[in-house]
């Protein structure tokens, strides 16, 4: 499947989508199984974005093909329809219907929607899916968006990300002193508090201020990502683990009001499809990182390095005081937290003797 | 939910289900959108078997559901319909339109099957799940299965199992000769082949055979199954990791012209339900799993011990040679296996610096 093509046509069909058609379906009381709904969603990526914007066309195809029609959703890429950071006002209004991001994107709305996206040092996909799907993590986060009246789904993850580029070797913990590295949410303030800056810069313009020095550093996504953006060309250091964000999630929202007004067969179809985009986009994420990873090692002799401990060990103590200045000061971060550290704290010792062991084995 | 309850709903309603009825959905040529069918899927599990035969039946809910009742599938725990090694068979000819199990049931039919559930020092589930659905892995294993009249998907997965429970302590790969383990599949091949026995067990015998020393070893799944066993009452040993299984996939499979006769809507139903049932079942193992692995450890005061270096490395030398043995025979495997392991590789690369380093920095 071509997903330009598919995002076209979408974007073709537009036209058709009025603003009263969308006040019909959001509130609506009695609803017949033969009612059709054209809604929204406004994403945070560019339009036609590798994997995650790829996802959210099929997430909508998906949707349509399951429904027969009934519910046939346009995708817009981020600028398209509004800006990537009034996607959740957007959906959260009712304007339009669904919206796809991240949740730490949301963290000036409400501290605690971060840590439904990534903690750092904390779970890795399979840790966040198991916490969400089967360990109570969906009942906090359906709670902490109801207040916004929004419904959300875990709906893709990018696997553990890497480090970062940097244009000069991180030697030790001395060496975020001054560093000026692109990194947004949790990340940034913890290299702030280790004497570096956070600095804020758009997608677009990342490369060539690496390039020029303004910046010294910048964390992008993993492998296939960071091959696109071409910051090998750059940044001679390629750092690993991605310790600020070790499972991201990707997430869909719907309007709440919107959701509980459709029949019952297709909220089902779109929790299902949630979990359809879920699976996929981890799996294309991995499939293409080890992919590109290979043309940065072989083809473009790309310096990977580790982070020395005495840096992990200090980005660790710092998280952790990073994530205490926002629990102690919100009771709903509080909450989320505790329930993800304790579940963490049982995942983590079942990993000591399943996943960790057997990565051993095989290498 | 209630999975008792709805298991008991659908099997109240097993009356309606004729045999013409079957006989019509399959093989049907014009479909209308508002035609009802009524399948059956027969499991190699016992009726509610812990996650896999509960989601056996969350997948038939979810289907219905979405299908507004149009697809209703009747699900039967083994031996309720035919026995758990007829599943294959019985989807195969037609007599019902889907099945539920793993692939490495099926060893007998295609030699080639077992690599789509469980490879010994092979992929975890993030890399199955990888491989089959970004990776190519899916195309080879509709090839396999086409040859059944099968249309394969993955259902579910256990994650890292466990290496099994042992009555006596293994200090070296000298301890493997003459031990009687119930263990099936290319892992019981590896046993024969370092001078034990692979002994077969039917599931409700384990317990006994091993409380008398009939056998001195079994493996199971995990420790959420393994606690329901009760094997930590007789035997004071529990290995890891489980080198056989790193990541089982879980399938179901539909009689491929029952699949085809079927409207786009439905088919992509079907398909997309099987992705909920594949995120849902890993994280519902991953949650229980390191529930009840707490129980044991804490509860029961059990004794874990990881296999000796040289025993992995002696099971490691003689897994690649039972599948050599398979693959130098048999072309389709030799093709599928290659497949594998090329894909392996790259994503053992991958691993090595995105989860290998992020479980390393989070112990």
């Amino acid at each position: 499947m071509s997903k330009k093509v598919t995002r076209r046509q979408f974007l073709k069909t537009a036209g058709a989508a009025t603003a009263a058609g969308a006040a019909m379906t959001i509130g609506a009381p009695a609803i017949h199984a033969s009612q059709k709904y054209l809604w929204k969603m406004v994403t945070t990526w560019p339009p036609n974005f590798p994997v995650m914007g790829e996802g959210a066309v099929m997430l909508a195809k998906w949707i349509e093909t399951m429904s027969e029609g009934r519910l046939k959703i346009q995708v817009y890429g981020a600028g398209e329809l509004v800006p990537a950071l009034e996607v959740f006002n957007a959906v959260s209004s009712g304007t339009v219907e669904m919206g796809h991001g991240a949740s730490y994107y949301w963290a000036g709305k409400s501290q605690a929607a971060q840590f439904f996206a990534a903690v750092p040092f904390g779970l890795n996909a399979q840790g966040m899916n198991a916490w969400l799907y089967a360990g109570g993590g969906q009942q906090l986060w359906d709670e902490v968006y109801a207040a916004f009246n929004l419904k959300p789904f875990a709906a893709g993850n990018t696997g553990v990300q890497m480090g970062g580029w940097f244009r000069k070797e991180i030697k030790s913990v001395a060496d975020i002193k001054g560093l000026k590295m692109r990194i947004p949410g949790l990340g940034g303030k913890v290299i702030t508090k280790l004497g570096g800056s956070s600095i804020n810069v758009a997608g677009g313009e990342i490369y060539s201020n690496l390039e020029r020095g303004v910046i010294d550093a910048t964390e992008w996504v993993g492998p296939y990502h960071d091959y696109l953006m071409g910051f090998y060309k750059v940044a001679k250091f390629y750092y690993y683990p991605g310790w600020h964000e070790p499972g991201t999630v990707l997430e869909s929202f719907v309007n709440k009001k919107a959701y509980e007004a459709l029949p019952k067969d297709l909220q089902e179809i779109i929790t299902t499809a949630m979990y359809r985009s879920n699976a996929w986009m981890l799996a294309t994420f991995e499939s293409k990182n080890n992919e590109y990873l290979y043309k940065l090692t072989h083809e473009h002799k790309v310096n990977l390095k580790s982070f020395p401990k005495d840096v992990l060990d200090a980005f660790k103590k710092a998280s952790v005081e990073v994530i205490s200045e926002i629990t102690s000061k919100d009771p709903i971060s509080k909450k989320v937290f505790d329930h993800f550290t304790a579940f963490s704290r049982k995942v983590d010792a079942w990993a000591k003797i399943s996943e960790i062991p057997y990565y051993t084995s095989i290498m």
